[in-house]
């Protein structure tokens, strides 16, 4: 029994459809944004995205049966899992940003098409090499919002008041956005020597930036390089090793003569 | 007689002449703009306008008589059919617009000069194996636009109030102008948390952005690292086995001997 | 007795507690940016945060004693030393700077991590050889803003009244932040041809900063290239002249015969 | 008695004294720009300024009369015979504009120092291959700028009123400053489907700056990988070469045997 839902499951044209529902839902979901339209035909359109849920909760329950406790050792498996999940929390009691994450749904096109699945795959993979920098970026980022809180949190508290709005508005000036027409000058009307620690920290961040960029830039080379070359230049090696000993052999055997 | 029209199309001196009339058709669209030239000299710039259009309408008519079905075959004379024919709609009807593409004709530069067809073909080349991450942005920005329209669309509806709307706000907060100061704070003051959504953005929309750039770095790389290396490598490696051949027969034949 | 001192310092559980302490220390430090802690549990907080400090001096006099003058040869050392001395300074008399640099404690975290103080070692490597790049931005700096100065220092002395304010909005510029709206356009109303010293310094300075990021990509492909490739290369490289020799020495040692 | 004056001219000492004198030159233009210093010691400052124009003119004649017409023949001559040449015109008719030009004698530390001369000379032979990128760009701007002044020009003079300045803005809006709430939205109150226009402006003119510097990142690479392999390949080439033919000599001539 198991091995037959499993088999359904697998089967290219019932993964098509699970596919072709994703995005007529997305295509709902987005109706739903429009006034216009929910007005015209609300309850239709509602009713459809039911529909849709039901097809993926029924397919996700399928899965669970089919696969057991293994359901659970795929990554992107957990991911539908739980993006199916959301949406069955009750969105009544006025929770609109529940509501809004349904949306989240079409994010299962990654899982059901291989090559999306596979340039998600790859950045993700991307990510790990980079854990070292991310940590540096965390001190970097934590230190700068205790010192901006402490210096400039009394005279601008929108700005620094805290340690998550000075985390925030030195997020914005990594970025570049609006920092010295926006932030540094009015600071530096109150704290003449604020761009000390403002243009410091845009040159650390920027730099350690450019370094992420950097290291996926060296990292995708090698891996594009390993893969192509490598089995190329293997088969080269291999050959004129071959044919060196066969040399060797025959002048060896032709020695002992 | 098809024949000798193709010759004459083809020869280098008319080449030159309609890349002269592609010049000096710029130079007249540019000058039209120009309020002082227009009222000193209209007539004589709209005449010459025309005459330029004709030239281009000749040759195009030229072409398809020579190559006939052949013509449509290649890429580059169905964009010189498109823009010539562009210019030829009336444009009386208050269409302005229709008159600003007029312009475009200068584009037709492209496709006469060939180092210019070839940078073009280059770029063009580049972009199907960007194919995935392109898909993959887009369900980011619909997701994105979804949620930001139900989540934002009632309180800011300049921004945010249709999914048209949200969809630009979101590209505009993607290349990081005024996301802050401009969109994001405002937001903050009715939703505390909307940071909660741009932020996490920013960073998947940056990152992806990132991933295609090092894409396009790292398929040059390979692009340029094969024209160059590989004839050299090949023609070394067939070298060694030449040599070795020549050594292995060698010994085979004293062998028998 | 000072080997046994430094055999207890290199210890790795007291290199685990001395983590434990950094750590603890900058959330400490980061409570004591909140007026409802301070309010709540100040003395507590203070208390803590003068036990963390003394526990970094007498890690500090002790490594002091173990290495003697050699301490200072190691340059986390001092940067240890440093960063523990400036929390020394009594910062009663009004300097609240010093106090907020007391967060740069956090950053031992550096020179206690391994893994944290080989990317920084990494992204230090890097400096030296964009030494010559950097000097040329100096250089166009320089020239920027004295000529910015004399040029529009009289009309906008907020931006542009002494060198190091023209250094400062030539920064800002650079990083392309309201380069336009915010100070070029404004200087064009009365300087109407200043977009022709501005817009050179924007692409002359982005042609300099990109350059950097090149030579970064350039050098970092390079270490990566060799440490990988080369040894295996090298091994192959070997065995082949190996084989070579053995066959070439066969031939002889027969031609001797 | 002109190589008398050649040899005194390219001695280290003399290069070392006139690198002196701009760097000190650079000083005193510097504090020109100063106020305070100008009343306080105005006449010195200025004769100081004449007296290191004297040296250089000297240098320069030195130079002229020490190479003759094979003077002009090196760019870095031209360079510095212009650069000191702008100084030497009158600017006392309130051309203010020449006086802030006289700083750019300290670019001619490019030319006198060797490690800034090669890094400026690498950033120049990086140019001619982005030669058709940037032919591109012209081409691109041209044509939006003929759009934007046709189709904005009309209702928004101060951007978009002639081609130069609809040129100025298309440049602003390349670099992403304030395009959106700056420029877009509020033509889009005017024009609806104004996005239309910039959206696609935008990411062809990013998508041709990535390509640019993509092309840069590439040919910096290839650079740096032939200095440095090929020669270690060639040599191993040519070993593993010499050791075959050995190795065929000696089979051969035995075989005659």
């Amino acid at each position: 029994m198991r091995a037959k839902v499993a088999s359904v499951i697998d089967r290219q044209a019932v993964q098509n459809f699970i596919l072709g529902v994703i995005l007529f839902n997305a295509v709902i979901l987005g109706m739903e944004t429009s006034d216009r339209l929910m007005q015209a035909a609300g309850p239709l359109i509602v009713t459809l995205d039911s529909i849709c849920l039901a097809i993926f909760v029924v397919e996700i329950a399928a899965k669970l049966y089919a696969r057991g406790g293994g359901f659970f050792r795929s990554g992107w498996n957990i991911f539908d899992f739980v993006i199916v999940g959301i949406s069955l929390i009750p969105a009544a009691q006025g929770l609109s940003v529940l509501r809004a994450l349904r949306i989240l749904r079409l994010l299962r096109v990654l899982s059901v098409t291989p090559s999306l699945r596979r340039v998600v795959e790859g950045l993700m993979n991307a990510l790990p090499g980079m854990g070292s920098v991310f940590l540096l970026m965390g001190i970097i980022f934590y230190i700068g919002s205790v010192m901006a809180t402490k210096l400039f949190g009394a005279a601008f508290p929108d700005w620094f008041g805290t340690l998550g709005l000075s985390a925030y508005s030195l997020f914005q000036i990594m970025t570049l956005e609006s920092w010295s027409m926006g932030i540094v000058r009015p600071v530096m009307e109150v704290y003449t020597h604020a761009w000390a620690f403002f243009v410091p920290f845009i040159l650390v961040t920027t730099f350690a930036v450019v370094n992420l960029v950097v290291g996926l830039i060296v990292n995708s080379m090698q891996d594009a390089h390993h893969e192509e070359d490598a089995e190329k230049t293997d088969t080269y090696r291999d050959e004129v090793f071959a044919r060196l000993d066969r040399i060797e052999t025959l002048l060896n055997e032709r020695a002992r003569r």
